[in-house]
């Protein structure tokens, strides 16, 4: 059978790619095995690219108040909310394995409210769905409550600004219809030995 | 009377910014006459300023199929389903100028669907916001009706990525309340003599 | 050009109508410089247009506990909520002049809740978006919110007659396209010298 | 037991109302039988009421395209969407008697989609439905819709003008929880001998 | 002039019918004076139907701490929300005869926070309109919200039961298109003499 | 770690259930491995969990026009619109096993319409979405678009039947929050060796 396309644009061969985003996607194989989709996909537009990852960087990558764990709850929680296939499934996949959990994407995709977390994690949550769905409602009770929870100001910016990239992440993904890589459905479901 | 703050978060002096930073800043306010406040606002967080700026500048500022007057109206349709004060008020300025028409941000801010454009646009618009409110919806029949208007696949990602943009866009600009500079209301509403 | 027309059902001539109309019409005229496109459009049904403007003064020209600034806010808020061109540019330009803030119905239109308004105002809009969206929802905890605000039950009555009145007048302005006159888009926005 | 009020609002005695008002009740109540209390709880507001009953008049009760059946149909369709007591259970009422039809009235109520009426009658609650909760985005597909069911465009504003005036009707009387009579529950139910 | 059909799917004679279901058919005319049209429609599938009355019996038949008339408030309100014709129009006939009561169905069927109901009756329908519409989002607080107006958990599954086999009730009726006999309309209106 | 409870509601030892009862969980316990929870946390109501099950075989075990994979493709799709955690986690599992596929389950609880599914099962997915949230508006025009893609009217009553099934079960399952066996999640991901 063959291989359904990765998006619904046309996609560029690695080789063809300027140097600085061949050497990004290189990279990420080296560490995962295989190549995500969506750097392929984004990378037919290579300005688009670099502005991307170094946005996902800033917010997804830096040290903060949010552990790693919990920035990947925002991202599966706001993108299951926006129904967002490749999203979705591979951020569940990295989320299993900074949680050590098997269990904890499955449940935050399908819903948050009923998941395995605590009231802060419940807190940062509500907080990053009311930005997904609703951010011009947000106002300064969101900010008491997320405070009374030991969020800084700064931590309810990252909650922001992760429910916010991935606004625009979702949208990308879903109009362009990028197909998640069939590796994430399995990783981080089994304990390693 | 004092003036409101510009953002719920600090807001650095613009001598205190990185090198980059304050040329960028200084360049717009060069070209302005004043210093829009979305530049202070981000510029908080250096890192995620610069990001972006660039993707700002990748999909609203390259040649492009969509001419620059719809690129704003992209971001005034969108930015007013997400009732955003600063990217209504200030791309709204944008537009009338860029437009030569100072009825047309009003109207596309209020009910695109009734305001003073041609089919071409009025399918743009309904597009882009279905990916700013139901992007997991979008489809083969999209792109179909698109083309039949004259767009290209690449002219269907700019207004995908315009309207992703500022899905992330309005959402900091809310969280933040970023307050748009009262320079923007009255820009583009006069006949230049 | 040709000027795009002000209604889509027919606009009957000044000349043409019974005497009471024409009189009222005219006396807009001679106060305001033109004729507001509303007087024309709704006089094609004489009977409606007595009633209209017979409710129309009853709520929003007496004296009342709400001041007249207060009434347009509550005009631009709800019609902007239910996408009224007509509404939002004529009122908009209305609440500048009254209120002497060439910022305040722009900040309404798009989000009153981040609008530079007091707890009061606040209060008074978010019912009457309520009355606008989900009356049937309302009860008497609404009423002892806005008591606690200073409204009178009078007051309230007025919240809700102006809501309602416009749920009437933007269905009719948006059925029928009512084009705002170009005259509006710039009203208030200068200071008188 | 003693009965619930008919309003939240003060309620004139018949006696204090000004003269033309007392005899349009007293006129109603002769051929009725009864006060419906529409008239008690809108007598609070003098000139309100008299606006209010002559925008009722202009729209339900001339000669018209529309038969005072379809005019009815279009009032409980509209009020039952908007779940207001009075409106539904008084005009459910007039629906039945017009119609001669014990059955129709608490249909449309229910869901209009599923109710005893054929095309043309489908096509007029639809485009009534559309008035009353989007009217916004009305168009000519619309028009165009209706005319193949053989509607005028006077019709289509008579519709309109139902709809729209019962959004302000609706809202009043949800806001002033106005009680429907006992009495209007039975009428119509029994065929007449 | 021809009765409409009773379900848009074949409806079997009632001699046809395996003798259990038979029985409890005739068993329902000879209590009834009729025979309902869920009864015949839904025998299409015997086993089906088998297992929708075993359910209608556990949860509405039973002995409860909800008494009978709140059982049928429960399915009136839920069936107005899914705007269910047979549910409303038959379940609204029974809960005028429980309740003895001619007003109360139409007032719950159209808006049930305005009905005549005590605080202990709303509460329990708040639940259940949430069960209704938004189960995924109910949670302890509603517990102790309703625990607090005196229901004890068994209670509350009680709730939550009638509350679900009404949402699979409602779709198999909407869909089938199953229509109330017209005997339904007037029964429990009249007081008995 | 204490694992958390399995439902809201207290749960019955196996040993204390009714003989028919505990009959059928051995049977399902021997079958799979392990008693899935719901019914433990079902049979708290005895004569609801035989009602239950009774509609669940009737509706997802007998011969059909519809396949077991596309039956289990509705319980998902459905299910996860209803943000129900045990049936989006169980079934899950079972359709990855009857569609020897370990990717479907995940895609369709995630976006269906972006789901590796050809135009029939789109179609039917469509309308069990329909059935799921809007079920009042199915129409005439939904059977014939079914009966384009090759459904008989019986296949049509089997997917309306299921989501309504599972419109219930969701609802229990929300409310007593009832706890996917761990098993489910990693079940049909290998293939078999």
């Amino acid at each position: 059978m063959t291989q359904p396309p990765i998006s619904r644009f046309p996609v560029p061969s690695i080789e063809s790619l300027p140097s600085d985003i061949k050497e990004r996607i290189l990279a990420v194989q080296e560490k995962s095995g295989f190549v995500p989709n969506v750097f392929l996909a984004l990378a037919y537009r290579p300005d688009e690219f670099r502005a991307f990852f170094a946005y996902n960087d800033a917010v997804m990558e830096k040290d903060s108040g949010l552990s790693k764990t919990e920035r990947e709850m925002i991202v599966v929680a706001t993108s299951a909310t926006n129904q967002c296939h490749y999203c979705v499934i591979s951020h569940g996949a990295v989320l299993r394995i900074r949680a050590k959990n098997p269990l904890i994407a499955d449940q935050i995709a399908n819903n948050y409210r009923k998941a395995d977390i605590g009231p802060r994690q419940r807190a940062m949550l509500d907080f990053a769905i009311k930005v997904c769905l609703n951010a011009q409602a947000t106002s300064t009770q969101d900010f008491e409550t997320l405070r009374s929870h030991g969020f800084s100001d700064d931590d309810i910016w990252d909650i922001a600004a992760i429910a916010g990239f991935f606004a625009l992440s979702n949208r990308m993904a879903s109009v362009a219809e990028i197909r998640p890589n069939d590796e994430f459905y399995m990783m981080g479901r089994m304990p390693k030995s």
